[in-house]
């Protein structure tokens, strides 16, 4: 009771500390209540939380405790909204006519409640369980038909990170169809400045030279050249005829990337049909809102002839064990997760959720809608540019457009400030061009405006409304497209309302969600997205911020920005973040660089050696990689440790050439190395940088730190540790974290230069890794909020309670599964592995059978065979209760259970319930019951289940069936009929 | 092609018509295109749409063409955000302090976006189907157990609309206990002045005399008191002990209501302690927003001795087919819908969605945590009290208080003035009285600046803070609570944002919305519910006013209300409009008082013969009788319409106490009946008023209207025209129009005065309706918006096709089910009855048969036995696209055939799919398959069903069994047990 001798005796005095408001946000994040905290501690043998901790994590790294020079205390819920509206309204949104890649859009407003505000779709998994992910698969789906079917080309994946990284991607394609035989990647002008500098930058890790070029001066004369990048429409707006270009490039055997607008080619010819090999882009104007610079899905598309190298999740059809269509991902082998450092890509974070409002955009609008909008734009445009030439102020440019009107002028500068005062940014080329690209929600009364503008001062005799009639396409008819797109039904049918709200439901039933239960996927921390950290995600003065708007309109985000960087840097133990990278990968790939910038600078030009342990996550030597970096493994030890007398002799023998470790702490075994310190004093003492993996910070935060520990770099999963949703697959953000000394070479960007925040004295910076200036800005207020709200001791206490629930978990399960490794004193981290090799003997079990006879119990597999094959990886996280570890445990057990009737032959090897997993209603209410065990048991194992279930939509997919015959579209009808034939036949 | 020549042509110019924004919402809303308009115009017989319409809409009645004066075109959807926004922004929230039933909460933001910006709730209809219903229904059950388990009684409704309105339903059953025999009512004047004025305007129609009397001069010596309702604590903060009053009330046979508070009972002695006999009071604070007025829950708890004379909607336990505890709605007998005049009240839709809010917010909080919020409240309450005696300005006075403190000062509006200045609103009771009241969102920097005010300018010498440790709790020991309350698990369980969560969407996952498929029912216009209308809802600025705070910081609502106003004007054809009636009841309610103020007002004090047609809704008769009119009922003929001769006889014969007709146009059968304008003739002619009930205005706008018909006074659904989402049983609006000459009398509110909107030139108010002055204003933007963003054209279309749909479906279904009623030329409103009457004696089939099979099929059943028994009645609206409306054709014709097998005696009559539908999972799933037909046709018997599902999760649910063993609140585990077993035995 807050009162001090309850409200029942005589004198009753009050706290000040009861006065304080209640609404107080940690005890909403953090499940253990300090009761269940005890029980559990003492049921691993602990008599109290903090004695488990203290023995968990090794003293040697302990830091006393983290203090914050803002939000310490941590705000309650309505301070934290009422502090983020504060910020907002420091955000002024000017109309932007600014273009280069991103461009106003009405989200349409069913979209936005039921995906992009919905935790039935956010909270999601990426879909590696493909019978409990049919709903965003198919939307996915939908998207590589968008992608494929405007580009014009046939194959697309299931997003990028952004349109830059896209192209760089590409270039990385070029070098490796042409077997890395041809150094030199050219780059056409007429392409976005940051996809020109993050193409340079990616290019020196492949050792591929970069000549940007003006387009009419490309040669291929060299016979050296790979590819090479166009743009389509060009940046500054001009619509050309690639048809001789692509010829010509296809003669030197050069191949063509052109990045190019969704919504162009609504009535453009698409670059398919001018022959090119990649295409690349943005669908950000396919109603995602601009955010500041992201999270958008990016798109890459190519022919069929070069799916083994596309880089990026890709989903595809294939059968169940019904032989029905199911779809799911398709060749995982080309992706980092197998690959390692010969992936196509680091890539492994994408967009799919943004991915998936693109597609439903599409959905909603259909083919009409969208030409609609694309020939409304192309007006709009055409009549600024009728009008300017009758105004005569300014110099309209000669080629055809789509949306964007190059202007020349006498003083860009000036007629920018004027648009300013107007509320209007404009794009200043240089001091005498100007363009204006217009987009969906342009105006006529927008026209007039700039009319006025442009009149610099005189009078304008006409408005827009006036000169319409008189204005005719400016697209040349050569390049008008002709070939449809989006026929199939589902971009024919819901273009009400309801139906697409129906839709989206429809599809969101098929997927399990952080709504649903549990999703303990080790490495994943798939942590609680509390509501108040999303909603500021969706307010129109974060929302709609062009991300090269002049920085002073965006006083709100910078503020953020540099709270932001503050705070991670008391969380870290670091002295400068840089916000840019999109995603832990990404993330991977710019500390690298900075490293690589730091030996550099120093003229270690030859320091390119780069050990990692074998545990290590794909991405790491698939980022090694693409900085060039030579991959030296070292193995670990039986307790699953870096085995530290092999890494010393690594490092010793490349002493004169190292450059860095990467390496994950905890470890992806789950556990603290107790050698980390040595570890670190190891490279260091060898010429080395450290570089960590922080995709376990969630086990850090608040109790050690990588900058304690002796990192020098660091990259953070925000959308792990840091409360981002991971949205079917993204989207995510990966920011890095340096010590002083690896300050100035953070990456900074063309248009809008970053660097480290807090900003170092002097500044080197490495390149540019996004194309966003501060990455994907709109969700950075996730992680924001979930700090200031937490404070300090909230934070400690979610990895302390993280821990505690792993360790619960794992002495709930030891006596049923052995648990792999653990650290010296018994205990694990905040993740533990359950092996299950032996199950394949004694029952034929595979990690696969288990994983998805959770599906029927009404959960979400743990991370299957990484890091250790055959084995399970349970991460709980502090955001589940007791009661909901108990269910998990309940399920693992009753499973190990129904292995044992296997392995005592009650049950048959081959057809048993496991084996038969998972069971959609379609199989548990046919008319013919042929298995050997009970419809009932199989749909109803578990006692909660009768009061609520999740239901798998199919049987198994088969990975096998879809690989070998790829399909990554949407099927017709007759298409669906004839897959079906051909699986059954 | 927005071009006037197809871009592939040479000359292609663009029209001004294709610049405009593209965003357009009709398209959205309105499901049928141009095309498929035709296509289904020619299946029912007719050339177009609009001789479809032609041949349905009697010419006599059809207006040229409705023209608004604002918005007629229709705003865009972004054009509709960026207004109410500059709405949003001329309304100034100040801190209230305001109390009167109205304080400010906490929504905690995961019940926000998951439950009231979630149209997985909001768009659920009221439960009267149970089996897909059982999400909210244990909600709602949880709701009830939160009400007795606070009041200390055991009995509750599911809500009631307002407190004012509670306690006049309350007061009148106090009247029917008392069997009308005692005719005076006190009323305490420590009661809230809007809850006074309501129970007076009430009295009236009860013949009941009120007479408010200061409690201690309560007197019950002329023996004629049938009740006498106090407040607690009292409307000026008091907290007193009504041991004594309660025992002096009942020792002379007086009935005692309290209305109450939920926070305060959570530390005061509970009314049913006292031996209160019933208990009103809001839920609001219970984590609802003010909304400057509403939508909140109302609750009424009683005894189970009253438990028949009770008003509203009651969940109760019952079992289902398979003896397995389920939720219904228990004892409709009481109901109007059944009981007609002699029903306990005449309401109908309540506050369902704002009861499972507050339920939830007591979910979330767990007892404790509601427990620290009213202590806190209280403790600040006590920290100002210390505070202003200390600083001596202002005179405390000395009773003792929850959240209230009573001030008494030499001005009080001198001291709300300068309060204003700082942004915060006093109550100034009188001139020399002030009250501030405090709730959840009070800081100690509010009650610094309450002392700052208060100073008059003097310094403070000390802080909140400062002052906390000196404060004693004011309760006296006596009236401290002592008995439990929330102890069962539901409130034990989920107080983190995971567990609630995933509570919701569990519940969320039984109940069948708008999101899965249409919900025809007939009279109710389930139609879409739009994002964009229901964004503003939940934006600060309007969700957290104080009702009562000065209508100058509510310009936004007061501009909105004007247009608003006028608006409905324009489409019904009236003079004034009145937004206090908080439903539809309410509206009739409020309409017919109108009338007999304008009948009193002439001197006609004898008119109270109101004429129904037996057709009419029960609400009708319900609200006759509560004006004490006298009901005589006139017949209809075979073609459905009112019996013309036997409506004149009847008028001819009350000739001189004819008061009112009340009316359904089109009629509840769905016909425009042609007789109308004579109808309304004979009234005139013969003295009487006439009342439409607006419930069918979605066949109306734009097309005919009220007023145009000769309507004096009509209300408006809005919850069912105009867009207002059902919320599974409430929120709803009912504003009432009328006709100039009764204007004068529309209600008014003794806080804030209101009147008609355009307002009349005189006023004479009838009294006061609901408890805020503009009813739950807080989602009238959903109105406004959808009426602002179709404009009169797409309001228009939106009858047109609501018509053309029904006839459509009339057609599609007339070959296998007789269609029971239509106009002149063969075509129906827009909704329809098909006869089921017939199956009775052929297969032993009912109509709830058929609803229930309907569920299989993953369709919520249309309107069954109303207003023809045996019948069921089919509205399709607008919204529901062709593939939908052949969907639910589909399922319907299917089912006929299942039907015919019975027929046939292929089936057998007693064990066959529809009487054993639904089938939950658990049957179709379980290893005994004991039914007659298969597995498999039970639960996919459509092809749809394979690609989505809806389960229905009960067996069909006994309505019997569950009315003769009520029970009304959780049952713990052991009840659970004990009332299965006592159900198979
Ligand atoms: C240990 C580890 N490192 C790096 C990554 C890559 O992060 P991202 O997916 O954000 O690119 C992951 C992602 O699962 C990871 O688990
Ligand atoms: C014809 C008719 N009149 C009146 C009403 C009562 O409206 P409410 O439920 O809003 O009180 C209804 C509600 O279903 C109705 O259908
Ligand atoms: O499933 C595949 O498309 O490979």
């Amino acid at each position: 009771s807050a009162w001090s001798d309850s409200l029942g005796s005589q004198a009753r005095s009050i706290s000040v500390e009861a006065l304080k408001p209640s609404d107080t946000f940690p005890r909403r994040h953090n499940s253990a209540t300090p009761e269940e905290q005890t029980v559990m501690a003492k049921s691993c043998g602990f008599e109290s939380l903090d004695s488990l901790i203290d023995a968990t994590v090794p003293k040697s790294i302990r830091i006393g405790s983290m203090k914050f020079s803002k939000f310490d205390e941590g705000l309650t819920e309505s301070q934290m909204i009422e502090h983020m509206q504060t910020l907002a309204s420091k955000n002024k949104v000017f109309k932007s006519f600014i273009g280069m890649g991103y461009y106003d859009t009405y989200v349409p407003p069913v979209i936005l409640r039921n995906i992009m505000e919905n935790p039935g779709w956010y909270t999601q998994y990426t879909p590696y369980q493909a019978e409990i992910s049919q709903g965003r698969l198919e939307s996915l789906l939908n998207y590589q038909t968008l992608i494929t079917d405007l580009t014009g080309l046939p194959m697309s994946n299931a997003s990028l990170l952004d349109e830059g990284t896209a192209a760089a991607e590409a270039m990385a394609m070029c070098n490796n169809i042409l077997k890395g035989k041809k150094k030199t990647f050219i780059i056409a002008s007429n392409c976005h400045p940051q996809t020109i500098d993050i193409c340079k930058t990616r290019a020196d890790g492949f050792d591929l030279k970069v000549v940007v070029s003006d387009l009419k001066d490309v040669d291929y004369k060299s016979g050296d050249v790979c590819g090479v990048l166009v743009q389509y429409p060009g940046t500054e707006g001009e619509v050309l005829d690639y048809g001789e270009f692509v010829k010509k490039a296809h003669a030197s055997g050069v191949k063509v990337v052109m990045a190019t607008d969704l919504l162009a080619l609504t009535v453009l010819k698409p670059p398919g049909e001018f022959g090119a090999d990649i295409v690349v882009g943005s669908a950000q104007r396919f109603g995602v809102p601009m955010g500041y610079g992201g999270p958008h899905a990016a798109f890459l598309a190519t022919s069929q002839e070069y799916k083994r190298m596309m880089p990026g999740r890709i989903i595809g059809v294939s059968v169940d064990s019904f032989g029905k269509p199911a779809l799911r991902m398709a060749m995982q082998t080309r992706e980092q997760h197998i690959r390692r450092d010969k992936a196509t890509s680091n890539i492994c974070t994408a967009q799919a959720l943004l991915a998936n409002m693109a597609a439903m955009y599409a959905v909603y609008h259909g083919p009409e809608g969208l030409k609609t909008i694309a020939e409304r734009v192309h007006g709009l445009a055409g009549v600024l540019s009728a009008g300017l030439k009758k105004l005569g102020t300014v110099e309209v440019q000669g080629l055809p457009f789509f949306d964007t009107v190059k202007i020349k002028c006498s003083d860009a500068h000036a007629i920018a400030d004027v648009a300013a005062k107007h509320e209007v940014n404009l794009r200043v080329v240089d001091k005498n061009t100007i363009t204006v690209s217009f987009d969906e929600t342009t105006t006529l009364e927008d026209v007039d405006k700039l009319f006025k503008i442009f009149a610099g001062g005189k009078p304008v005799p006409f408005t827009a409304a006036s000169l319409a009639p008189e204005v005719q396409s400016g697209i040349p008819s050569g390049l008008i497209r002709q070939s449809p797109y989006l026929t199939h039904s589902i971009f024919n049918s819901y273009h009400t309302e309801h139906e697409l709200l129906r839709y989206l439901h429809r599809l969101q039933a098929k997927d399990l969600s952080l709504c649903h239960s549990m999703i303990p996927l080790g490495s994943c921390t798939m942590k609680l997205n509390a509501t108040t950290e999303m909603m500021p995600v969706t307010w129109p003065s974060f929302a709609n911020m062009h991300p090269f708007a002049p920085t002073e309109q965006a006083e709100g985000f910078q503020e953020m920005f540099s709270n932001l960087g503050e705070l991670l840097c008391t969380v870290t133990g670091f002295d400068s973040f840089s916000l840019q990278p999109n995603a832990g990968a990404a993330g991977e790939y710019a500390g690298l660089m900075v490293i690589r910038a730091y030996h550099l600078s120093r003229g270690d030009h030859h320091r390119n050696v780069c050990i990692i342990p074998v545990s290590a996550h794909g991405t790491n030597p698939a980022s090694a990689a693409m900085c060039g970096m030579k991959i030296v493994s070292v193995g670990t030890d039986a307790k699953g440790n870096i085995n530290i007398p092999e890494l010393k002799k690594a490092a010793e023998t490349h002493k004169d050439n190292l450059s860095a470790l990467m390496v994950t702490y905890p470890s992806t075994h789950g556990v603290y190395e107790e050698g980390i310190d040595e570890i670190c004093k190891i490279i260091h003492d060898n010429g080395g940088q450290v570089y960590m993996d922080g995709a376990n910070m969630n086990a850090q935060v608040g109790l050690t730190s990588p900058g304690f520990i002796g990192a020098d770099v660091c990259h953070l999963n925000l959308h792990k540790t840091f409360c981002i949703p991971h949205g079917g697959g993204g989207p995510g953000m990966g920011p890095i974290g340096v010590k002083k000394h690896l300050a100035p070479f953070l990456p900074s960007h063309p248009v809008i230069p970053t660097g480290g925040i807090p900003a170092p004295e002097k500044t080197e910076p490495l390149g540019t890794i996004s194309a966003a200036p501060w990455g994907s800005a709109l969700i950075l207020p996730i992680s924001y909020t979930y700090i200031a709200m937490m404070g300090s001791k909230g934070l400690t206490d979610a990895s302390k309670i993280a821990i505690l629930n792993a360790n619960y978990m794992a002495k709930r399960l030891e006596n049923h599964y052995p648990v792999l490794f653990r650290g010296e004193n018994g205990t694990v981290a905040h993740e533990f592995i359950i092996d299950l090799r032996g199950f394949k003997n004694t029952a034929g079990i595979e990690p696969e059978d288990v994983a998805k006879r959770l599906m029927d119990y009404g959960f979400h597999g743990p991370t299957m065979s990484w890091p250790v094959p055959g084995t399970l990886m349970i991460e709980p996280t502090e955001s589940e209760s007791k009661a909901e570890l108990d269910r998990f445990c309940d399920a693992l057990i009753s499973i190990r259970e129904e292995i044992a009737q296997v392995e005592k032959g009650n049950a048959d090897v081959n057809n048993n319930v496991l084996k038969g997993a998972p069971h959609p209603p379609s199989l548990l209410m046919a008319d013919a019951w042929t298995k050997p065990y009970s419809r009932e048991y199989a749909a109803f194992p578990a006692p909660w289940l009768r009061a609520s279930k999740f239901w798998p939509t199919t049987g198994r997919v088969d990975n096998v069936y879809g690989d070998r015959n790829l399909t990554c579209t949407l099927l017709s009808v007759s298409q669906m009929a004839e897959e079906q034939a051909a699986a059954s036949a």
